[in-house]
C-alpha cells in the first residue's frame, strides 16, 4: 500500500501510491451541501504546523483536516529572521523532534530544506511547500479534483498555464500527471519557462492557442511576483493579454474542459473573474474542498501505525 | 424563537430574539467565584475566527466560548495588506467556504464587509465588529449585565457617553435599549455626535450633568483615536476635564446607577481609575464574564441544527 | 506535597516541593524512542498562554504539554506596544481572569511582572519568564536532567557559564540548585557577572579552566546580545575564544561532566558544534524532552483540585 514514511514530494510516490491517497481522500471528499467527514483516526497524537512562510489558506487546510481526525494541532509561526542558516534549522528541527510530535507539517521559502529537516526527526514530515521545488498535497488534491471531474486520471490532455518557472505547484503536477501517462503541455512566456524544462516529458509553447487546444483540463498558475527576483516582470495589462484566460482563450479547449487555480487569484491577470465563477467549467471551490480530503488522507495514512 | 441564520446586527434582531438570546446566556452565565459552564453541544462543528483587524480579547473570548461547548475553534489572522478590493474578500470567503467551517465569526475594519460577506457562504456567521457599523454581541453582553443588575431591561435610562461618532459599540447599544424601550442620551462632544442620530430616538448633549441626571446606566466609550482621520482630535486633558467620568460628574445619575466600559480603557481619559476599580458601580469586570455567555449562546443557537 | 497556587520563581520552593514536581515530571518523562504520555488530568479546564515576548520553543513546550492533560489551550500573542504601563496589564490580566481561565501561563520583559499580574487574578499562574528575574520552569527541567543523568540532584559541582548577568535562566538555576546542597561556580566575564552575585552562596571567576575543573555538570548560557543596552558587547570570536566551551575547556571537567544548554544555540559562540551534537556529553535534546514532561507536572499540580 502506501508504505511511506513521510510526504515528501510527488517524485517518490509510483503510481500505486498515488491511487492510494486518492482512495482514501475519496472517503472524506464533500459537497458544497454535505456535512463535513469526521474521524477519530488521529485520536492522541500531535500534529505541528511549522509555516516558514505565510500561507493562510494552505494552513487553514492542514488545520482542519488534522481536526477533523481528532490530532491535537498546534500552529507554529516561525518567523524567517530567526533561521539564518541550515544549522538553525536542524536545530529547530531537533529541538521540535524532542518535545515527540507525530505529524510535522512544514513549509519554507528554500527548495530542499524540508527533506533536510526530515532526515533529523522521528516523526512523519508533509511537505506544505519548499520553494520552487515541490508542493505535493496541491498535486494530489488537484489530481483528486481532476479525477472525480473526468473520471479518470489517465490519458487526458493538461495545459499548466503561466509563471511557470516560480511554481512548486507546477513541478509537482508535471511529475504527477506524467506518471499518471497523460499528455502535460506548458504555457507561458519564455522568460517564466524554467530552462531544460522538457525533460520531463512535456510539450512547451508559448502559444495559449496552440497550447490550449482540445486540451480537458486547463490548469492556471498564479503570477508570483513576490518570487521574480530581478529579471522579466510583465506588466499585469500586458500578462493577461497574452496569458490571461478569457473566454476566446479556453473555446481552444474541449467544450467540456474544466479550469483550476490553485490560489489565491489575481482576478483580471491569470484569470477573467467570469470564467473563475462559472460553475460550468471552473472548479476552483472544488480543488479547495478535495484539498482537505486529501490532506486527511495523507496525514491519516502517515499517521497510521503511530496511533 | 431564534431562527435566525446569521447575526450581523442588532438591526435585525426582534425583542423576542433577543430576550431568546440573554435567556440563554443566563445558563451559561458564571459569577466571580463559580466555574466555568461546559457543554458538547457544538461537539464536530468546527468554528473559525477571521480577524481583519486585531482585537485580542474579543477573539478570546468567542475563542474560550467555541471551546466551552465542544467546537474545533481555529483562528486564522488575515493580515489586512493582503486584503485589498471587495473581491479579494469574496474569494478568501469562498475559499474558507469550501473547507466547510459550521461558524464563521468575522471581525472587519469596512462597515458591511460581514453582511457582504455571509451572502456568499453556507456556514453561520457572526458579525464581531465591522467598521462603524455593528458590534452585536458587545450589546447583547451589555443588555445581560444590565438585566442581572437592574432585574429587568426596559423602562431605564441610559446615557451612552464619549466618541459615539467612531463607534460601533454605541451603535448597536442604541438600537438595542431603543427596541427594549428604554430611554437613552448620548452624551458627547458635539464633534464626536454623528449626524441624524436623532433619528434612532435619542436625546443629544454635550453636557454631562445633563445628560447623566437619573440615569440608570452610565455607559462609557473609549475614545478611538485610531479612528479619527484628520479633524477634531481632543487632548485627553481636555476631554477628561468635559467628558471623563469621575465623581462628581456621577453624582448626577441615580445613587444606585451602574458604569459600564467596553474596554479597553484609558484611565484617565474617558473614566477615572478609581470609579472603573469601584466594585459598587462598576460592572466592568462582569461585562466580560457576560461577554463569554452571550458568545457561547449565539454560537450553541447558531449551531442548533447543524450538529 | 505541593501546595502553592502559582509557580511564580524558585525562590518559593522548598526542596521539598522541587522533589515533588520531579518526581511527578519522572511520570511523565520520554525516551527518544518512546511514545508521549497522555492523561487527562486537565480535561475541562482552560489554559491561557499570555506570551508579552516572543519564545517558539517554551511556548511550544507549554501548548504540548496542556494539550497531553486534556487542557484546552489557547495562545494569547501580547503585542508589547500595547502594554505601556502597568495598570494596563492590570487591566488586561482582569479581563482575561474575568474569562474564568484555570491555568495563565506569563512570558513578560520586566522583572516581577507576572508575580504583580498572579496578586489580580483566581486562576493558577505560572512564571515562564520575567525580564531578568526567574524562569523556574527552566531551572525545574535542567533538574530533572541533571537527576536522571547523575542519579542525584545534590553534592554535584555545577558551572554556570557565560552571560550571568542578562540570564534568569542562570537565576532559577542558582537558587534552585543552591536549595539543593550543590556547589555553583559562575564562570563568564566580570562585565556579565551581576553585582553582589556571592551572597548566594557561589563561587565566581572568569576562567574557565578554573571553573570547569572537576565539575559534573556544565551548563553553557545563550549569549543575550537583544539584553545588552550599552555598555560591553564581546565580539564573538573573542567571546568563543575564551569562553566559548571546546574540547580543550570540556576536559577540566569531570570526565562523565554532562553538558548543557537552554537554546536556542548560537553554535561557535556559546559552545562547539561537535560538543552540542556529542551523545555523549551533550544532553541538550533530553533537557528539551524533560521540558515538556516537568511543565505537564507543574500544569497539573496547580491544576488539581480545580478539575
Amino acid at each position: 500500500m502506501f508504505d511511506h514514511r513521510h510526504l515528501l514530494g510527488i517524485e517518490h510516490l509510483s503510481p500505486t501510491d498515488i491511487a492510494a491517497v486518492l482512495d482514501r481522500a475519496d472517503t472524506f471528499a464533500t459537497t458544497p451541501d454535505s456535512r463535513a467527514v469526521r474521524r477519530d483516526s488521529l485520536s492522541g497524537l500531535t500534529q505541528i504546523n511549522m509555516f516558514f512562510e505565510n500561507s493562510t489558506r494552505t494552513q487553514a487546510s492542514f488545520e482542519i483536516a488534522g481536526k477533523r481526525l481528532g490530532a491535537d494541532v498546534m500552529n507554529m509561526a516561525m518567523q524567517a529572521s530567526s533561521i539564518k542558516k541550515g544549522e538553525t534549522l536542524i536545530d529547530t528541527a531537533l529541538t521540535l523532534n524532542a518535545m515527540h510530535p507525530d505529524l510535522l507539517v512544514v513549509r519554507h521559502p528554500n527548495s530542499g530544506a524540508v527533506a533536510l529537516l526530515a532526515q533529523k526527526v522521528n516523526c512523519a514530515v508533509i511537505n506544505a511547500g519548499d520553494g520552487r521545488h515541490e508542493h505535493p498535497t496541491q498535486a494530489l488534491l488537484d489530481a483528486l479534483t481532476i479525477r472525480r471531474r473526468k473520471g479518470r486520471l489517465q490519458r487526458l490532455t493538461v495545459a499548466i498555464c503561466g509563471d511557470i518557472a516560480h511554481s512548486r505547484v507546477a513541478r509537482s503536477n508535471i511529475m504527477l500527471l506524467g506518471k499518471m501517462e497523460n499528455r502535460v503541455r506548458l504555457v507561458g512566456p519564455k522568460t517564466l519557462m524554467p530552462p531544460g524544462i522538457e525533460k520531463f516529458g512535456v510539450e512547451v509553447t508559448d502559444d495559449m492557442a496552440a497550447g490550449l487546444k482540445d486540451a480537458d483540463v486547463v490548469m492556471m498558475l498564479r503570477l508570483q511576483r513576490e518570487r521574480m527576483d530581478g529579471g522579466f516582470i510583465p506588466s499585469e495589462r500586458e500578462y493577461y493579454h497574452r496569458f490571461g484566460l478569457d473566454a476566446a482563450k479556453l473555446a481552444h479547449a474541449k467544450p467540456d474542459a474544466i479550469v483550476m487555480h490553485p490560489g489565491p487569484m489575481n482576478r483580471g491577470v491569470e484569470i477573467d473573474g467570469e470564467i473563475a465563477d462559472d460553475i460550468n467549467r471552473s472548479v476552483i471551490q472544488e480543488q479547495v474542498e478535495m484539498g482537505v480530503a486529501v490532506r486527511m488522507a495523507v496525514l491519516e495514512l502517515l499517521g497510521e501505525g503511530r496511533g
